[in-house]
């Protein structure tokens, strides 16, 4: 499955005294790519919650391999890993976009969950869009 | 009417490349202290925000004196400044707490709003537990 | 002096439990915004910086007039305020994009500080580059 | 080694739409933790930086059991998993203060770098500092 691709822009409120974007600051670059792959995909997480289904996250991961600066402009790449009967595994990594230089990596694991935060099974909604998108692009 | 006080640790998270904590994040450590201060006055943002009542801010403004820096514990000083029909209005004041050097002050201005974002009247409850902690120092 | 825009989506990150941006995400609109006025004026804040100068920010005020939500798409319009011996500010204006409705408004005012946070004069580049961009706009 | 623990007061700004805490704020209290920790070890991040060593981040994994909501008080548990060659890894775990609920764990591992993000050694000081306080606890 192709990734899905957004710029930002990192500001100095994203950066810490050592002069590079803070570590914690990545979950919100997963954030915005799987926002953007969603949108790609013709979803919505707006319109997935007022269905009555949340998305918590409930394990993550990063690896950094080299520092984002300050007014850097980054490639964020999103992508679904896997779709499980209840959960979803997004893929990120980030890029330096002048250079392509591939600055950090991990992914994000999601249940899927009622406004009780009980398990529920993924959305059929969900599983057609993201069918229907793999076969559009010749992948089974 | 005395202050309420509470502590903060600056972590690097709330610094930026100039070795300093970012001025957005005074308004962090301004939210910090009106819950504090509510606290101390016997009041919840979440029992208010149960009873179908929010408090969006409104206006807000920040003067900054002196740097904060990694590490450095602050002192949080709060203190309601006026309370009108459906607004209130606190005061706030950062302090480095080891050498009691005022860093940045400034307030906070909130309407009183229903689930509709409607103006409303403040509720009773706010009105008399801050009448009663005027009293309870001896202010008028 | 017409603005400078520029586009930012909200995420969750910048959202809080009553499903409206922080109050004090705006601060990093701002910033934002005046990274990009700078950059259109063919100014950057990395290379003053790199020659001995900052801009800590010494007096903010943001008032809010509509909530804006997650997903929305804001137009963050900054302007140079004035621009005096040793200081500078900016006024910034946060749109909802799709309606064109202003949700916040409010000012940045920066000092010319050098290494040692001691007060100095705005640097020629800033003044020249700032006074070329009023007068290719056909204003005094 | 006995974990480090210090307390942290959840406030609106780490919140999101969901009522819960933002996923990515976790890593901040994973800061927070680990510093306290090395206050605890008799170390400090301010002085092995000025002594020309930073650790940056270069792995981090966070696994989410339960969400931390507005006004809940953490206890941010800390503690060193390994020191390596050029390398260190500290455990993380976030408790529920008032009902001592396990809400999140995962760990951050740092590299020893110089200031040309050369990776260096374990400084003597950090090796000898966590080889007395296993000591001292009557660990080997």
């Amino acid at each position: 499955m192709p990734p899905c691709t957004t710029e930002y822009r990192v500001i100095y409120s994203d950066c810490d005294p050592f002069d590079v974007v803070y570590y914690g600051r990545y979950l919100d670059f997963f954030e915005r790519g799987r926002t953007e792959l969603f949108r790609t995909l013709g979803l919505s997480y707006k319109e997935i919650f007022e269905g009555g289904i949340a998305l918590p996250v409930t394990d993550t991961r990063c690896k950094y391999h080299k520092s984002a600066r300050y007014d850097d402009l980054l490639l964020i790449e999103s992508a679904v890993g896997y779709l499980k009967k209840a959960s979803i595994r997004f893929e990120h990594r980030i890029y330096h976009k002048e250079t392509d230089t591939l600055l950090a990596e991990g992914y994000t694991v999601h249940a899927f969950v009622d406004y009780d935060r009980k398990i529920v099974r993924v959305p059929d909604e969900v599983a057609v869009k993201i069918a229907d998108f793999k076969e559009s692009q010749g992948l089974s």
